[in-house]
C-alpha cells in the first residue's frame, strides 16, 4: 500500500485566500494546517487549545498579551491557552498551524473559517 | 515582557548526536523537539499516540506496516498510532517531531532515549 507525504509548498499552490487555514493531515485529536496570511488578524484566544505556529515563508509578528514575538520561515512559537493574541503579517506569509480539530481559528464560532481539507 | 521565537536552526547547532530528540517548546501535552538521525532505528509502534515527523534538512524514508514513504525538507507525514514503522536516513538528517509528552522513541521505557529540553 502506498502511504503519502506532505509537501506544503504543493499544498501552498491549491489556494490564495488569507486567514483560511486549510487541513493537510490530523495528528492526534488535531488538525494541521497551512495558511497564507497578510494583514492583521484579531485579537482572540482559545480556551481550550494552545495555537501552535511555524514560519514556512515570510515573517509575522504575533502579538499577545504577555508580549510580541516575531517569526521568520523556520521559527516556531507556541501561544498557550487562554492567551490573548493577535497575529500580524505587513507582507504575505505562510504558515504551519496546528490546533485541537474544531477550533474556531477566531476565537469564536460565529466568526471562524470554515476549515477544509486539501 | 519579553516572549521568544524558537528558532530550529540554532536549536540544531546545541548538539551532535543521533535519535537523540530534543524538546524546544511544549504543546497541548506533547513535546515539540528536533532530533539530528543517520542510519537505521528499530521497528517500534506507539500504542497512545500519533508520530509527527517533518524533515528540516535532508531526506528520510520512514518504513512502516502500511508501505514507505520518503520525505525532504518541507514534507512531512503522521505515523498513526499503533502503526509499526522504522525511519531510515542514508545521510545524516534533521527533523521536527512531535509526540506526546513521556512517549519512549523506541516505543520501549527499556531502550528509550532521555529527553532533555534545549
Amino acid at each position: 500500500m502506498a502511504i503519502e507525504a506532505v509537501n506544503l509548498a504543493e499544498k501552498l499552490t491549491k489556494f490564495s485566500e488569507h486567514w483560511s487555514p486549510k487541513k493537510v493531515t490530523a495528528f492526534n485529536g488535531h488538525d494541521i494546517m497551512v495558511v497564507k496570511v497578510k494583514g492583521e488578524f484579531n485579537w482572540h484566544s482559545h480556551d481550550d487549545t494552545d495555537d501552535f505556529f511555524m514560519v514556512l515563508e515570510g515573517r509575522i509578528r504575533i502579538e499577545t498579551e504577555d508580549g510580541d514575538v516575531t517569526l521568520g520561515p523556520g521559527e516556531l512559537y507556541v501561544v498557550p491557552k487562554n492567551v490573548r493574541h493577535r497575529p500580524v503579517a505587513e507582507e504575505e506569509a505562510h504558515l504551519l498551524l496546528i490546533e485541537k480539530a474544531g477550533t474556531p481559528n477566531t476565537g469564536d464560532e460565529a466568526t471562524a473559517a470554515t476549515i477544509t481539507e486539501i
